[in-house]
C-alpha cells in the first residue's frame, strides 16, 4: 500500500488525523470536507497514495464510484456534483486523489460554475480525436 | 442492458448517431464532447441508462474511472477535471450518466469555478455526519 508520511490524507487514512468518517471500504474512505462548500460535502478517498487519477492503479479504484454513489443516497438529494481536481491550475489542494460529493441545494450554495464552451466543428474534433490516440 | 430508446447517450452507445469515439470498453464509451469546454473535453459514459449516479448499479461503475484514466493519459496534462453533474440544479443537461474529463490548459479555459467555502465548526460537522449516517 503506497504511503506517504507527510500527506495529510494519508495521515487521515491512517487516523493520525481526525475526520468526521462517513464509510471506509477496503480500498477507500469517506469523510466530511472541513471546508464545504454546501452542508454535507463529502470526500471520497483512495487509501493508496497517488498526486493524480492517472497515478493511481486501477485495482485501487474500484471501491471509489460504489462509495460516493452511497454518499449521494445518505444525502438524499438529486442535485449534486462528483469533482475530482488534478494538478493546481485544476484547482487541486491537496496533492491525494479525491474525489468531492457535493450537495447543490441552490444556485449560489455547493459547486459554482461556469460553462463557457468553445466554438468546434466535425473537423477539429476529429483531428483531436486521431491526435489523441495518435493515429 | 438498460437502454432508453430516446436518451441521446444510448444512440450514442447503439452507434445511432455518430460520435468521436476514443476508448470502448464492456461497460463504457469514451467519446469527444461536442460542447467542449477545452479542446480534448471527454465524455466517459456508462452504457448502461441511468439518470443519476445513485440509480446506476455498481456493477456498470467498474470501468468508467480506469476510462478516465486512459483519457487523461492520452491527454498528456496533469492539469484536468473529472466531474459529473447529476440534477438540472447541478448543470446536468444529458439524462444519462456522464463524467466530463476536461483538460485545463490555463485559468481562462476549461472548468471555471468559484469555490466559496461555507464557514463551519466541528460541532456542526459532527451533527452533519449524525445526520447522514441516521445515529
Amino acid at each position: 500500500m503506497a504511503s506517504n508520511a507527510s500527506c495529510l490524507f494519508c495521515k487521515i487514512v491512517k487516523r493520525e488525523i481526525p475526520a468526521k468518517v462517513l464509510f471506509e471500504t477496503e480500498h477507500c474512505l469517506a469523510f466530511l470536507d472541513v471546508g464545504p462548500l454546501s452542508d454535507g460535502h463529502t470526500l471520497v478517498i483512495p487509501k493508496y497514495h497517488a498526486q493524480f487519477l492517472h497515478e493511481l492503479p486501477d485495482a485501487e479504484m474500484k471501491d471509489l464510484l460504489p462509495t460516493a454513489k452511497r454518499v449521494a443516497e445518505a444525502l438524499g438529494s438529486q442535485n449534486y456534483n462528483i469533482l475530482q481536481n488534478n494538478g493546481r491550475l485544476a484547482h487541486q489542494a491537496v496533492d491525494h486523489v479525491h474525489f468531492h460529493v457535493i450537495p447543490k441545494p441552490s444556485e449560489q450554495e455547493g459547486l459554482v460554475m461556469e460553462w463557457k464552451v468553445k466554438e468546434t466543428v466535425p473537423d477539429k474534433l476529429e483531428s483531436i480525436r486521431k491526435s489523441l490516440l495518435k493515429l
